[in-house]
């Protein structure tokens, strides 16, 4: 009996960029759990399927609400603390009867992940360890090719759900940065990045490291919505060794 | 011939925190270059010790200036950026041979890794790939188990050398960060934190993912030096789903 809770960075995307300790933990573990969308595969469990262990007791966690609800709507926090109060559950009634259970996480689970909020509702109760992964960060500036810091310089992560002015701000107090939750907020992002004088060198970048990727310079892009995995990326390298 | 540049992610110190694709990139390369301090065996080396391929050409690329001189040394910037010339210089006489040639780097390539120098020099003229490692941020907070960001937060990352106002201003202008370059600045990363009121979760983080790793609450952290692999942790998780 080893009962233990094992957070899994599955990285974000390439099936190749799963480290070796990964691939380990998930073809020891009974258990195999991942979150993923109502109705669709669960992105975290399409990165490991090659390495997917027959015996394994496969624990899928759909999420109750998705993203189409406003995180401040008033039901909304309720309903995702249930839901992971729920999943904890589950995960615990495994770690009960001795097993390891493998939690998956698509990029790094410390990284604005799902997994943290299994790991601050069961880390004080049972043995548990965090398996970092690949941050759709890395995987982003990657596939464009795009040094962003470098020595001293100020790295800022921005979600694209701020309003223009504390936008512009951040981005005008920061060397480089990049900018998550992009989806419908494009218009807003362009305004803010011109506000702070850093348009020009902003990169519009789409499921970096997947077989899909785009990469082009954010003044290219329109304003349609942006998929799931999108970020812009604003360098702030310049002129130095 | 395939002559290839590929920059390729180490990852923060533990051997199988390697990407799968880190790993097939070091097995086929024709050379691989890695940065080191003058007489260290180099970090990034003995990361991949155990995947070394005996008939890859080895080039080891030793800084002229360590971090003991201070960065806006009138000396320095001449002094580093003749030796990323120079070491690109060796990497393209390669290039020119027809190899293929992996240039390991610390954590992440593009994350404030010195591969980066070589990617602006040589980027243009050659196929390059970057392989994105583990951060060592990613390790860090792996390692203390300590979830420092969720949802809607920004997260900021802070050279240690700003001044104690720069700090703490900044600081308190985020949800969370991460102190990197940490060195002989604790009494200033303790005052700014302090000023900021975000003393009492900061956490001390040293060689993270590595067997002699330490974490404990920054406040239980005397003043000494720290070791280059260290940072300080500011979690902005709070009271959330």
């Amino acid at each position: 009996m080893s009962a233990r809770l094992i957070g899994v960075g599955t990285g974000p995307g390439d099936p190749e960029l799963l480290t070796l300790k990964a691939v380990r933990a998930i073809l020891d573990a009974d258990v195999i759990a991942h979150f993923l969308k109502r109705g669709r595969a669960g992105n975290a469990r399409a990165i490991v399927a090659t390495h997917w262990p027959e015996t394994a007791i496969e624990l899928p966690l759909p999420y109750p609400v998705t993203t189409e609800m406003h995180r401040h709507h008033h039901g909304y926090k309720s309903q995702i603390a249930g839901f992971f109060d729920e999943s904890a559950h589950q995960i615990a009634e495994h770690l009960d009867a001795g097993r390891t259970v493998a939690v998956l996480s698509e990029g790094d689970p410390f990284f604005y992940g799902s997994y943290m909020h299994i790991h601050v509702r069961l880390a004080d109760r049972y043995e548990t360890e965090v398996i970092p992964g690949i941050t759709s960060l890395s995987g982003c500036w990657s596939q464009a090719g795009v040094p962003l810091m470098q020595g001293d310089d100020i790295f800022t992560v921005l979600p694209g759900t701020l309003d223009v002015e504390a936008l512009a701000q951040r981005l005008a107090n920061t060397d480089s940065a990049v900018i998550m939750k992009v989806g419908r907020n494009l218009p807003k992002i362009r305004q803010a990045l011109e506000a702070a004088g850093k348009m020009a060198g902003a990169i519009y970048v789409e499921r970096g490291t997947m077989q899909n990727a785009v990469v082009m310079p954010l003044a290219e892009r329109d304003d349609a919505p942006a998929p799931y995995f999108s970020q812009v990326l604003v360098p702030g390298w310049a002129g130095r060794p």
